[in-house]
C-alpha cells in the first residue's frame, strides 16, 4: 500500500486510561492515520464528556459599538446581489473568528440607509428580525409589506421570497437571527435568487401586514387559511401584544401575592412569553425558538442551564448579566449569548417601582427547537 | 331451550333482495329471535346505507319565543342543587322528543334571574356558552370569574368545576352548547356535585379573567403556563376579537379585489373564523367545533354538505337560510340545525352596502372534531 | 300560533328537586312542548349521571347456538347483491332488538357456504374478521387475496372494497366486528357496491397475502410502501404470531418469578397482546381497538373497569366469565358483551398446569380508539 | 478602547460582489475584528450556498483493512474504564482528521477478545451494533443480555445502561453506529459510568433478548409494556427477520411482473426495509435511520440525492458502488460515506440469477430523522 496523504494524527500518550506506549503501539496509530481511522480511546474525553462543555464562551457586544461599525458600513459598503444583505454578525471569541454566535446561531445587526433596498431571495435557513430601535423598514415577504417598529419580532420560515425597503429618510438598524450555523454544520441549504427589485404595488408602507390581518386575532383562525406551512403565517408580532401580555402577567401576580399566594409568572418579578405559531402553538420556527423576558426593578431570576445556547438582547432598562463566570451590567440593544449548560441570571437595576416602569426587558432566541425535536432537551435549576 | 322473553322482532317480507318467505325461513326467524339474533340483509339499508340520512331533520327555532319561555321559567321555576341549571334544550322534531338539537349536540337557552347563582358542578361533557344579547352573567370556572357579554364565546372543557351567578338587576339568558347526547349514546359521562355557594372572593366582577389576562394575546404563550389541558386555557373568546378578525378578513378582500384577484376570505362575502386553542391550535374543546361566519349584505354562499351536525345562532343581521329542503328568514337569536350530510346556505338580506354594516352574523358549533378524530369527516361543496 | 304536532312530551312530577306542580308549570311544559324545548331539570339524571350507566346489559352467546342458526341460513339464505352478507348479529337484549352488541359495536357470526362468494362492496365502517374455527374462505381486499384460518385476525379499514369466497367443500364460520352502531348514530355512513364477482385472478388461494409479505415482518418497513392509510396495511394477523407473542410473555414471566419478581404479563398468568398498525403503533382501526388474551389455568384476572364497551370471544379453553352481576361458564367460540363501566374479570378452568396448555384465549375488541381520541377514556382497577 | 486578541480576520478583496477595496474599508474591518462581528458578505457564498456543498468526501473503507487494525489493536490496547471501548472510528478524509465519517455520524468498527467484557456505561448519544461477521458477543442492555450474530441490527437509545461480553474463544467484530459528531457539535451529550462489571445473571447467553421475547412479533403489542421511551423498546432486530423481509419483496416483484406490472419493491431488483419502532412506526433511534437494501444481481438503482448523510457497509454480494464522482467496486464488510445531496447508485455484480442469490446486500444508517424533525429534508432523483 502506498502511504497517502492524511489528515488523522495521533499521538501515543502516557496516561493511566491510555494504552502503554510502545513501538507497537507507534505502528499500529500509523496504521490507523494511513487508513484514515482514529480511536475512541483518545477521543472519548472530548466528544463524550459528562455534560456538554461548549465550545463556545460568555460574551457580552455592546449595542452602541455595533451600531457605529454598521452605520460606517452605511456609508462604504453597498446593498446589492452578492452580497444580498448589510449584515454584520456576532463572531463568538472561541469559535476561531466563525461568523457563529453560537454553534448553531446566527445573530447579526442589519443596516439599511434612507431609500435602501436589499434585493429578494430565499433560503432555507430560518429567519427572523427583531427591532431594538427606529422604524421605517418593511419586509416584503412573499408580496405581503411587513412594518418594522420597535419591540415587532418577525419570523419567516425557511423558502419564503424576501427583501427589505426602506422607505423613509432615516437609517434603521435591526438584529437578524438566524439558524445558519446550524444548516451549515448539518449540510442542509439551499439558497435562491428572486428579483433585483421588488415592484411598487409592494413597495407600500401599511401599518400592518396581510399576515396580521389575517392571524394577529387572539384564538381566532382564519377559515381562509387552509395549508399548514413549516412556520408561523403570522409574520408580525407587535410589540403593543406582547407589551400587554407582560403587563398582565405582572399585575396577576400582585393580585395573587395579595391574596398571599403566586401566580401569573414563572417567578417573582419574571414575566415571559414565547412567540408560537398559531396553527399549531408551536415555536415559531422549525429550529429557533423566541421569547420576550421582563424582570421587575429589583428582582432576580434563579440560575439555570439548559442544552443548547441562546442569544440574548436587551430591550429596555438595565441590569447585570451572569452567564457562568462572566457578569456585565447591560442595558438597551447589548446583545450577550449563553453557550450550552452554562448557568444564567439577571438581576434587574434596583428601584422603588413595583411596576413595570424601568423593568429589564430582554429578547431572547435559542436552539431549543432542534433539542426538543431530537430528544435531547435537559434543564436545571441551580441553587443560587 | 324454555322460550325467553325477546326485544328481537322479526319479519320475513317478499322483497327482491329478501330470501323466499317460507316456514323455513319463519322458523329460523323465531330462532334468531330466541337467540337474541338480527341478521343484517333485513337491516342493511336502514345501517349502511349510501350517504348519510340522518334521523334528525332541519329546523329552527324563533329566539322571541325561546326567551319568552325561559323568562317564564325564571318565575316559577328555582335554580339550584339537583336541578342544577335553568336551561332549556332544543329537542329535534324528529329524535322522538328527547332533548337532542341534533344526535350528537344539545343546544338551550339558560336564563338566571338578578342575584341568582347555579350551582357548582363538573362533568366530562364538554361545554360552551354564547351570549346573544345581555350581560352582567360571570361564569366561574375553576375560581376565575369569567364575565358574559353580547358577543362573547366561553369554552369550557369537561371536568372543570363551574358555577354562574348574575350580578345585575336585569335577568340574563344565553346560549348553552355541550356534548350531552353524543356522550350519552357513547356512554362516557362522570358527574360531580362541587359547592353550593361559590365564595365572596369569587363573586368579583372583573372586566377580564385570568385566563384572558395570560392568553388572549394574539401567538404569544406565557411561560408560566406549563400543563397542556384537554381544552383551551383562554375561557373568553372576547366579541372585540371576533369582530376584528371579521372585519380584517373583509377589508383584505376588498383590497383584493381592487388589484383584480380575490383573498381574505372564505368566498365573496364571507368571512369566518375559528375559536382554537392557543396551546396547539386545535378546536377549543374536544368534541366540539365553534365558528362565527360574517355574510356581507347581498351576499349568497355557495351549498355545502358534511359529515356531522351543526347548530347555528344568527347573532345580527337577518337573511335566508336554506337547510336542505327547508329555507327561513331569520334574524337576530333565531336557532336552527343542519343535520349530517345536509346541504346548506346562507342569502344575507340584500342592501346598498359593501361594508360590514348590516351583514348576517353567525354563531356555529359542530360535531367536526369528533369526525376527524375518528378519520370519518368528508366535505362536498355542491353545484347551486 | 297554531298547536303542532310535538314529539314533546313533559310531565311534572312532584320530587323534591323538581319545581312546584301548579298550572303556570304546566302551562309552561305545554308551550315548551309547543315549541319542541325540554328543561335540563327532569333530564339531568338520565342524561348526565354520576358515572356511566350503560343502555346495554352484559350477556353472553352460545357458539353452538350460533353456528346451528347460521348453518341453517346456509341453507334457506342466499348470498348476494342487496342482502350483501349471510351475517347475523349480537343483538344486546336491552337496546330495543337492534343488532348492536353495545350501543357502539356490531358483533356477528357470517357463514359462507361451499364454493359461495359474497359480492364486492366497500364502507365507511370500520370492519374487522377473526376465526374461531375453520378455514377455507380468502377475503379479497382490494385485490389481495387473504386467508383465513382459525385464530386469524383480518383487520379492514373502512372505504376498502372487499369480497370473500370460499373456496372448500366446507362451509365456515367466522365472526365479524365493525363500528355499525357508532356510524349509525353519529351518521357518518357511506357504501357502495363493487363488482358482483371478483375475477378469477382474484380467485387465487396463497397461504400469505401480499399484505404480509409486504408488513408481518417485525420492525421492518417496506420502503416500496408510501403513504399511510387510515388503518393497517397488514390484512391478517396470523394466529401463529399471537400464539408466539403470547407464549413469550408467559415464559419471560417464569423466568422472572425464578428470579423473584413480576415481569412479562399484564398480571400473573395473564399474557396479553395488541393488534397495532405496523405504521405508527396505534389500533389497526381508527375506531376499533383488538386484544388477544391468554389466563393460564387456575389464574384469575382482577376486576377492572373501563369507559366504553367490548365484545370478547372464547378461543380456547374454558372458565368463569363475571362481568358486573352476571356470571357464566363458557368454552370456545362463546360471546360475551360488557357494558361500558361494568367491571369484569375472568377464571380460568383449575388445572396442574403452569404451561400454556389448557389456558383460558379470549379475543377481545372494543371502541377503545373512540374513547382516546375524544379524551373520554377511564380505567378503574377495582378491589376484589 | 485596548485593542484585545480576537480571532477574526477579514481581508478585503476587489470582487464584483464586494465593497471597493478602500482605506475606508480596511478600517472598517479592523474595527470588525476588533468588535469580533465578521459581515455576511464575504461569507455569504461558503454559508448560504445555492445547494449543500458538503465539507465531507465520498470514501470507502476495505474491511479487511479495518479489521486486521482492529485485531492488532486487540492484542496491545486493553479495554477498561476510561477508554471504555476498542472502539476504531473512521475519520472522512476531508473532516480535518477527526473521527467523523460524515459531519453528524461516528461509524467504528469495535472488537472484543475472548472473555472480555467492555464496561458499562451510558450516554445520550444514540448507538446501535451491526453485524457484519461472526458472533459470540452478547451486548447487556438494562441487564437484558442481547445476543449477536451475522446480518444482526441492535439500536439502543440514548441514556440506556450497556455493556459488551464475549462469552466465547473467538474474538469478534462488529460496527457501532452513533450521533456523536451530531452531538458535539450541538453540544448536548451527557455520560456517566456504570458498573465495572455486569452480575453473573447478566453474563447469561440466550438466543433471544426478553426485549425480543415482548416486542419481536409482528403488528403485536405487549400490553404489559406501558410506558413509550425515547428509542425502539425492540434490541435486535435479527438477521431472519430482515433476510425474510427482502425475500419477500422480490417475490412480490416477480409476481407482479408476470402479471406485467411493478410493485414489491422500490425498483426493478431493488428491495429494501427501514427499521422501525414498533411502539409508533418511527425510526428506531431520535437521531438515526437504519435501512437495509437487497440488489439482485445485475440489478442497478436510479442515482438518488438527499439533504443529510449516510454511512453504508456491503454485508453481503459485490457490485460497483457510484457516490459523486467516485467508484469502486466493494464487496463484504466494505464501508463507504455518501455526504449531503451526492448522488449515489448501486449496480450489482451481473449474473444469471434472477434469484435472491449473490444479491447486493447493503446496510444503511443516516441522520434522515434529524432532518425531517428540523423539516430540512429533500430528496431528488437524478436522471441516470
Amino acid at each position: 500500500m502506498t502511504a497517502i496523504e492524511t489528515p488523522v494524527r495521533l499521538k501515543a500518550v502516557a496516561a493511566p486510561d491510555q494504552p502503554d506506549v510502545t513501538p507497537a503501539l507507534e505502528e499500529l496509530y500509523r496504521g490507523f492515520e494511513q487508513e484514515l481511522l482514529v480511536p475512541l480511546w483518545t477521543e472519548i474525553g472530548d466528544l463524550m464528556p459528562a455534560h456538554p462543555r461548549s465550545r463556545a464562551v460568555p460574551h457580552l457586544w455592546r449595542w452602541d459599538n455595533l451600531r457605529e461599525l454598521a452605520e460606517q458600513a452605511g456609508h462604504i459598503v453597498p446593498v446589492g446581489r452578492g452580497g444580498e444583505r448589510r449584515a454584520i454578525a456576532l463572531a463568538n471569541p472561541s469559535l476561531g473568528g466563525r461568523p457563529f454566535a453560537t454553534p448553531t446561531l446566527w445573530a447579526a445587526i442589519q443596516y439599511l440607509m434612507p431609500g435602501e433596498d436589499a434585493p429578494e431571495h430565499r433560503h432555507t435557513q430560518h429567519a427572523f428580525r427583531f427591532v431594538v430601535e427606529g422604524s421605517g423598514v418593511w419586509t416584503v415577504v412573499g408580496g405581503d409589506a411587513v412594518p418594522m417598529n420597535r419591540g415587532d419580532f418577525l419570523p419567516q420560515a425557511g423558502w419564503n421570497w424576501h427583501a427589505h425597503h426602506n422607505a423613509t429618510s432615516e437609517p434603521m438598524a435591526w438584529i437578524d437571527g438566524l439558524d445558519i450555523p446550524l444548516q451549515y454544520l448539518t449540510e442542509a441549504q439551499f439558497f435562491e435568487f428572486g428579483r433585483d427589485q421588488i415592484s411598487d404595488a409592494e413597495r407600500i408602507t401599511p401599518e400592518r401586514s396581510r399576515s396580521e390581518q389575517l392571524w394577529a386575532h387572539p384564538g381566532l383562525r382564519p377559515l381562509s387559511a387552509t395549508a399548514t406551512s413549516a412556520g408561523s403565517p403570522l409574520l408580525n408580532y407587535k410589540w403593543e401584544h406582547t407589551n400587554a401580555a407582560l403587563k398582565d402577567q405582572l399585575q396577576l401576580e400582585r393580585a395573587a401575592r395579595a391574596q398571599g399566594h403566586s401566580g401569573g409568572t414563572v417567578e417573582p418579578g419574571h414575566a415571559a412569553v414565547r412567540y408560537t405559531n398559531p396553527q399549531d402553538g408551536r415555536d415559531v420556527l422549525p429550529t429557533i425558538r423566541a421569547e420576550f423576558h421582563r424582570v421587575t426593578r429589583g428582582a432576580e431570576t434563579a440560575p439555570i442551564r439548559e442544552t443548547g445556547s441562546s442569544v440574548f438582547q436587551v430591550f429596555d432598562g438595565s441590569g447585570v448579566i451572569t452567564v457562568g463566570d462572566r457578569s456585565w451590567t447591560a442595558s438597551r440593544g447589548d446583545l450577550f449569548v449563553v453557550p450550552s449548560w452554562t448557568p444564567f441570571s439577571f438581576r434587574s437595576e434596583a428601584g422603588a417601582s413595583d411596576s413595570d416602569e424601568g423593568a429589564l426587558d430582554l429578547f431572547r432566541f435559542s436552539d431549543a427547537p432542534v433539542f426538543e425535536a431530537l430528544q435531547l432537551n435537559r434543564i436545571q435549576k441551580d441553587d443560587a
